[in-house]
């Protein structure tokens, strides 16, 4: 299985300055707490899929003893650190969520970068500078329309801030104006308000642009249950009729309701992500998972690294991994002939990723 | 492994003319629309399986194009074609569920055909004649077990047209009949009133035959949350005094679940349906976990094959390779006897369809 | 892969009489009643994973026909077959939930038994005595106080006598009067109030020991919809500040999301129990499900064994084997390293709930 670079079509910045073993460690999970006593954050999927990939590419044996690595990271310094993990990763095009802070990792020379908008974000800006309800709204469709002039894609994380159990319709502008006053009243702090998230969702629906919704798993913030991307289904067939893609992040462990959506509507996408890294050697089964329903063409590829430079090698080297055996099993078997192997391998890889985001080639 | 003729407890007719290049992709998803652009219907497991199975049934070398293949099946004509496919699945019984149209597959020349009547058709065939309600409830009575004395069993799609989460309790014979007036008045179209589907459900359910229940997914005019066959759970309770066998359909991704209900309850089968056909290289994996807690005596083979002769193939050759290869490793590791994978073989191929459905050998 | 005596955190008393055949068939499935027609209970994963483990235990060949073996045990008599099941076990330490009948394993020889305390049992018990809904409130207080003074845990079943979708908060001292008022003026039959299992949660709580929560599949008393462990995100948020441990256990087919709110609440953990011991050849599949978001820290053994000798081999030797074969893949593949494979495998076996029940070594 030959790839190219990959397109990494979600990712966020990297930490530029040498982080402590503890801020290391809260790398590794999605929890929000220090580690229960005994249970490290490194004896994980992740956190050992990390010392397979990492430290060769540090100069250190893999496996090698968690100290042993950051002393060797902290040798090099988090800028040639960084530098050899981002070209070890084989990433060829980033599709970074601006909306946490962090250097691009394009900037470390392994490759191309363009713009996904966070929606909340971007909203939490526009507040800071609005003086009323009114000129918060139309400061916020400006914002968004000049946004959707320069970047690829919107993301949203109604999940975290409410569920995906939204109303599906788009807010009338009265309602959007009423809670726009409400909350600026309030001080416009963490956007929480349906009527908003909706707002913003519907705004980016309406540029074309594709739109990434998180689903599935994620920091405690979320309730997991309200993540479930079956949760989406009346707002999916809302959107039908304007044919903006909809691009489902994550989904674990409700990953294979997120491949049957990506069936059964033309508009919608499904992506590896975060339940990749997180699943380590696990990551072959939870593709094979995603593969049962999902249309080969509709699949993407991300690592939703963040901070660590670690995080795009890991998640690079688990879907290249997992692939490649997936693949090799089905071809081996004569379940799968070696050309169709080869062609969805590209898809995930690159292609469905430059189709559905218009990438030059 | 040494299986016997199939029972193929759940599939429908096939289309007897030559299907356009789109008829025929179309047949290959459960979704109702064009496809994505560079995302063919043909690219996904089932896609992939039929190019594997088919083509050295008509002659052709396995994994030949797609192209390549229309050609030699429009060669050969619908009715050649079909007859090859139809005695190359290795079916010797077809329970067809006579409620889609298409020419029963058994008259291919194949093996033998009884019949399963889909409620909701039966209902809006008696509403055409119907003078008024309670004339409608009398005919459907009727209707119904004139049906229960020819065909095996029935079949309700209430998770089509409603969800499972309905009412469990059958309903009064006064708000059947104000239903029915309703629906009648209103052009008695898509039949969608709980409670006529509640009654159609309650009147198969006191025939004693097998009912068929679909669950889990399928084409987009279902809300796959509302397939959960555990939304089943009071209705199966309720159902319990009558003895009457339930028929837990496809079940994907709530296969599990569905497993657990034949598990605790007597009355109760699953199926392994269009979860195998649709998820092709995966289907190994797919029934693995039908055979985690559905007792060996209440799991069925059906492929669920509709208007494509190819679909029984499929379906088929999907089931045998999948149980094959889960049961040489299971007795190749210690942990099955052979005997008992032999014996269990027969029941899933053949022995439990055959007890539920009083079928004569 | 060398293995510690295990720590079996949770798991019931032996019947030590000769079982009929039908007793000794009704305690390999979660069923309530008598099997549909050819759907012996042996007949399961369950069923055949007894017949491959404890023949050998009882001087028979493995596989050996049911009724042969029930013959041999039966020859042997409940003492001498208990005697050598336990020993062959490999368990060193039985956390027994002394809320159902029956002798503690310990008892034939085999090990080490600590208690815990089943709340709804203990609350049952202490009504059989009480004048009033103040005296019961008071003695049930100090009834688990003091088993907090002897005990190594609590055990709730919530699941079973409301489901797991109750009011997360502690419920006000007057509120839990009032309905021990109403169920004891009602007879204080079984359990089901949902003030009153709060109140046994919270008091549980509250003396700091861990406590076990049934999650997931069990007999058909339950309604596994209300059994997702994720219905628990509330209650795991309130106990949070309490720092005491919540101990999910069996969970399937949730158990991907009792592995996610391990992963994410730091005293949260996470059970293999009853889900290996049903499935049976497939315990490997779900095994490794569980090691996907769950921090190896936190995932505890246990064979949730009941009645049956039998049933204390069946779970561990189907823990010892899914994990030995696990960890042999992982290693073969280079994805993690021998000494973490080591170290993980004790953790599981017997060092997380060394840690977590504060056992003395």
């Amino acid at each position: 299985m030959d790839l190219p670079p990959l397109v990494d079509h979600h990712c966020h910045g990297v930490m530029d300055t040498d982080p402590t073993p503890e801020e290391f460690a809260s790398c590794l999970t999605e929890s929000a707490e220090p580690p229960a006593p005994g249970a490290d954050f490194a004896d994980s999927q992740l956190g050992f899929a990390l010392r397979r990939w990492c430290p060769p590419v540090l100069g250190l044996e893999p496996h090698c003893p968690y100290g042993d690595y950051l002393a060797g990271r902290g040798a090099l310094g988090p800028a040639e650190s960084g530098r050899r993990l981002l070209a070890a990763a084989g990433i060829g095009t980033f599709l970074v969520d601006t909306g946490l802070p962090g250097t691009g990792p394009g900037s470390y020379g392994g490759g191309t970068e363009r713009e996904v908008v966070r929606l909340e974000r971007l909203a939490e800006e526009v507040a800071r500078t609005a003086a009323d309800a009114r000129g918060f709204t139309q400061a916020l469709g400006e914002a968004i329309a000049a946004k959707s002039r320069t970047a690829v894609g919107f993301k949203s994380i109604a999940a975290y801030r409410h569920g995906l159990d939204f109303n599906p319709a788009p807010p009338a502008a009265g309602e959007v104006r009423g809670a726009a006053a409400r909350w600026l009243d309030a001080g416009a702090g963490r956007l929480t308000d349906p009527v908003l998230l909706r707002h913003l969702l519907w705004s980016a629906v309406r540029t074309g642009l594709p739109l990434q919704l998180h689903t599935g798993f994620g920091d405690p913030d979320l309730a997991l249950r309200r993540c479930d991307p079956l949760l989406l289904t009346d707002f999916v067939r809302a959107v039908h009729p304007t044919g903006t893609p909809l691009v489902l992040l994550h989904g674990y462990p409700y990953h294979r309701s997120a491949g049957y959506l990506a069936h059964v509507f033309p508009h919608v996408y499904a992506d590896v992500g975060l339940a990749l890294s997180h699943t380590g050697a696990r990551a072959e089964a939870v593709l094979a998972e995603m593969l049962e329903l999902t249309p080969f063409g509709k699949l993407l590829f991300s690592t939703d690294a963040y901070a660590l430079a670690e995080l795009y090698v890991v998640g690079a080297e688990l879907f290249r991994t997992a692939l490649g055996r997936l693949l090799r099993r089905w071809t081996d078997d004569g379940d799968w002939a070696a050309a169709d192997a080869d062609r969805v391998a590209y898809l995930l890889a690159a292609g469905n990723a430059r189709r559905v985001y218009r990438l030059s080639p």
